[in-house]
């Protein structure tokens, strides 16, 4: 089961052994920076989603560079951050089953800042019954629909009801509300993004509002993702954002057109499949040895960092087909850099990511919940 | 990095902590049984392709009930079956690179019965080199396009020059040729795979007249894949076939028109996705706690093996949002199983199998080949 360590210190790309999940430490560093100066004197915490990148050594510079904390999707993903240290983690998504219930109860026995959403009764009453039986006290959050149509309350009403249930329970506390507007952050244009988030805003707010009038304070309000996050902070609803592929940036996302005022920063691409040409068997195609087990292309095709007039245009099990222009542009044996189309499910396919700097290997990290779905 | 063992024996569907790979046992026998007694008489031995399951489980079910090994479509894939006592494995692909060249001639010399592809004059002088400073004789194939568009030899002349080379040097034996037409796998209708298989079966009978004239005996001739198998194996121009995906059947290839005479047998689906009903938030949509980490999405979303008017209609990273018709067709924490879309790239997102028979947990398997894309 183990594999092997993929890349030695100090190795150049063409020395790897391919495919190869690859960082580009400066890129991430400074995607990471610019989100915080984006940030600055709005008073809105960040909280960056680590089911981006799996990756503890990410989200302990992201810690000590401002975050106050992550968000996971999975419980099982929160316990593989845990392992590391990584003790402030928001189960930013809702799950039910008793196995689900007994491992976050482990979890939250020993982590403190520890919360996790709901968007149904019966969810609040199994983890109602479970704090009681463990005597641990425990944070939810109510999830709402804010746009998605995916998880979280529809009717506010009924959003008001189970948070009341939560407040009502001594083993549960009604930490906040989130309301998370996933395909708005696909959204191309700045316009479409603006008018989704705010009225996702605008649902948050009316929520904490009547949420107040009963005397219970939502005060922890949390959403937003790497396409819309500035949206969310300066709408005055958030008091926290989640951006999670903002370390990475993906093919997908750089397809969305900048916010028009710049508030919102550029990002760079900072993670790369490393690919070899492993045939040449005409002047117009090359075959990489990366496909469908190196990326995933539910979000459109990897896009080649490489020569002009090269592209990607066919992914198979393990093979990328290539389209060349000249005989001379690429070689058998030639490693290139390829920007996955989205990162997400991408890094899920790797065991390790390997930190390159100038050109050369700097380190190597594990992405310890490499496959933690559940 | 270590996941959690998935199931407990005796575990009933219900009961397990979702997602969650589960196998059927009872149909994947049968699957394999099919498989070889459609193949009974014709003199064409079988070699299904590992890279389907990436289990030395299976691998060792498939050897044991007639298969003459199995194929690998990587090098790190060989090692992890090598690791597991399979002796007999052909590397049904090219590769090419120092790191490569060497971990390949590590197994070359552990396995007497190891072969793998070259479809370029670097790749044979590359191997020819290693196998001379290693003092190991090393077995390939001469692989060439049949239509696919993807790696192997373009013109038959060059194939014979390619194997000529092979066959000239101390230490290089051209074993065979490889024909595969991936491609034609997937051709919906009878018609279309008869038309593609049968021109692919021509060429690779002009290439073998080509070579015996020159005195090069390329006994061993191989390539199909489930979709198309039974022509190559009845064309008298192949003498093995390699197919990987009967063991398990996914939606994608269950839309193939089977042959009109029967011959080739129907497999089942015996590859599911354990997912369950994590959020119930309106009466016309549940969502399931599995989506684009859980499966490939490549070749189509999963379907619904649940009740019906059920339909997964959308997958997000962790989430699949299934459309319902009625509130009482799918409750909070129902476990469903699902059908891969794809069955390769989604069993590599997974560390285990869990075999299930008569509606109990028999076994887990390890998917050792999991994520060995090097």
């Amino acid at each position: 089961m183990k594999a092997s360590h993929p890349a030695a210190l100090g190795e150049a790309l063409q020395d790897l052994d391919t495919p190869c999940l690859v960082l580009d430490r400066e890129a991430f560093v400074r995607n990471h920076d610019r989100l915080m100066h984006s940030m600055k004197g709005l008073g809105v915490a960040v909280r960056p989603h680590a089911k981006s990148h799996k990756c503890p050594e990410i989200a302990r510079h992201q810690i000590r560079n401002g975050a106050v904390g992550i968000c996971c999707q999975k419980v099982s993903e929160a316990e593989a951050f845990a392992d590391e240290g990584i003790e402030n983690i928001l189960v930013a998504n809702e799950f039910f089953g008793q196995k689900k219930v007994h491992r976050y109860l482990a979890l939250a026995s020993r982590l403190s800042a520890i919360a996790c959403c709901v968007d149904h009764p019966d969810q609040v009453a199994a983890l109602s019954m479970a704090g009681e039986q463990s005597r641990i006290r425990l944070r939810l959050l109510v999830e709402i629909d804010v746009g998605q149509g995916r998880c979280g309350v529809q009717d506010l009403s009924d959003a008001v009801a189970l948070a009341s249930k939560i407040a009502q329970s001594p083993w549960l506390e009604l930490a906040g509300i989130q309301g998370y507007h996933g395909s708005a952050q696909h959204f191309r244009s700045y316009s479409e993004r603006l008018t989704a988030i705010s009225s996702a805003a605008d649902r948050i707010r009316t929520l904490h509002g009547e949420l107040g009038r009963l005397g219970i304070d939502a005060s922890w309000r949390t959403g937003g993702g790497t396409g819309s996050y500035a949206i969310e902070a300066k709408s005055g609803a958030y008091t926290e954002v989640q951006p999670g592929s903002y370390v990475f940036m993906d093919a997908d996302y750089q397809r969305n057109q900048p916010a028009p005022d710049a508030q919102q920063p550029v990002f760079e691409h900072a993670l790369y499949v490393a690919a070899t040409v492993m045939s040449r068997p005409s002047i117009d195609r090359a075959v990489l040895d990366a496909g469908l087990k190196s990326f995933s292309v539910d979000s459109g095709l990897p896009v080649l960092d490489g020569p002009a007039g090269c592209t990607y245009v066919k992914a198979s099990d393990e093979h990328g087909v290539v389209s060349t222009k000249h005989s001379s542009s690429l070689q058998l044996g030639d490693v290139l850099r390829v920007i996955p189309g989205h990162c997400d499910p991408t890094v899920n396919l790797y065991d390790h990511i390997v930190v390159m700097s100038e050109g050369r290997v700097v380190d190597v990290w594990p992405i310890s919940a490499r496959g933690r779905s559940c």
